[in-house]
């Protein structure tokens, strides 16, 4: 019996962790999703929590992992289920206070019901990086400072998960349009500069459900932008997937670091 | 006998403030600027300070003004005057450190030599705001707050004088490029978000020579950003100028306030 179920949302986590070993696939939709490896689809509806919490203990599930970007739900109330109805003061409430509150509430339903959360990194361990070189030479030292320096100054404020510097000066901060974002912003108005950009999570992020992550786009823009490095939190961003972005950066040249 | 002197870069600051009194322009080339209420053009090279400060001297100049834009001068080491040539090693130092560290030993040059240094708004002070309302209506309080806050924690890196936050959330944050730029970025990756931006000095910012400045391309670009206003710090952000801000807030319906 598979005791581990993905909560799956877009991108390619949910596939990526199926590598990881057999697992139940849990989406928000009544499409099986395009999953080869998983154990089984659970189809669920976030007006019918108690279901799904029976559905997954019939299947002898007792970990899940939250897998995947997932959009806030629009609810419709006449199809609340029994035990949906009775916890949706408690959700609104968190809902008022933001994505990361929802989260947080979202995942203590989960283990106040029993079940085990696991990180995507519980699952797929070498989707994080171990401390040292992954790719290219060493990253110049000022730039790295400057821009851990912003992270730290930020990290009280819950901003952004990601800073860029270069001969010394600040020429990109993530804000809620993400990393992309920024980097577009870098190769718009700051090209060719050189420099760096750090990633990593802010203070008080839980790993297990909303770890930062690059890709093989993320190097490709950061070379665009013309930064010479990456330096992301060693065991604390995803690659997705590790091949593909070890690949990016000896492609386009770019040094990517792990601080630990 | 005129004793006040502008030390013209580019832009329209210069030609605002000789509306402010009659003043002598000095400026780093031999072309006489095209600013028709000037009492009198002294031109300069950086690489002959001595023979500058002799210039105002006979000119019976006590007071200068920094106006506008200057880039950082390529030097001809051939053409040093021997003042300036005994200043080198301490202005390659300040160099070193940077523009404000630069600017900071300019101005430190004329005060040595018995200058006063006056700011654009000791000549123009209409050009700076009294605090409340300039235009339109109330600000959403969260996001001044959130925005104020982003700038508070940046403050002690001497990173950027702007942000701007919607809905509770930060879509930017200047940087090096600045606040056009980061208006450009919430165009285009967070278009029509409403919201607010602050603009202010950095802490330990100096007033008279380096002041935080909007125009009426700010307000527009906020406008086209789907801000609802902007708020800037009373007597520390030059409008330049007054009426053509408050027209381009007119016209977009911005609503511009000053915090005291």
């Amino acid at each position: 019996m598979t005791k581990r179920a993905i909560i799956a949302g877009s991108g390619s986590l949910p596939g990526l962790l199926l590598a990881g070993g057999p697992a139940k696939v849990v989406t928000f939709s009544e499409e099986a999703p395009d999953l080869p490896g998983a154990a089984g689809h659970i189809p669920a509806r976030f007006e019918k929590l108690g279901k799904l919490f029976y559905d997954l203990s019939v299947a002898g599930v007792r970990e899940v992992t939250f897998a995947g970007a997932m959009s806030r739900p629009s609810l419709d109330p006449a199809q609340l289920d029994a035990a949906t109805a009775a916890l949706m003061p408690r959700l609104m409430a968190a809902m008022g206070q933001g994505d990361d509150a929802l989260l947080r509430d979202v995942m203590a339903l989960f283990q106040e019901r029993g079940f085990r959360i696991l990180g995507a990194h519980d699952l797929r361990p070498d989707l994080v990086a171990e401390p040292g070189c992954l790719a290219g030479e060493a990253l110049p030292e000022a730039d790295v400072a400057r821009a851990r320096a912003v992270l730290d100054a930020l990290g009280p404020l819950d901003v952004g998960q990601a800073a860029a510097a270069a001969k010394g000066q600040v020429i990109g901060i993530e804000t809620l349009q993400g990393t992309d974002a920024m980097l577009r912003f870098i190769i718009d108005s700051a090209p060719g500069s050189g420099g760096v950009m750090v990633k990593r999570p802010k203070p008080g992020q839980d790993l297990r459900v909303d770890m930062p992550a690059i890709g093989p786009e993320t190097i490709h823009l950061a070379a665009e932008a013309g930064l010479a490095g990456i330096e992301i939190a060693a065991g604390a961003v995803l690659m997705l997937d590790r091949d593909a972005v070890l690949d990016a950066c000896a492609e386009t040249g770019l040094s990517l670091w792990a601080a630990p």
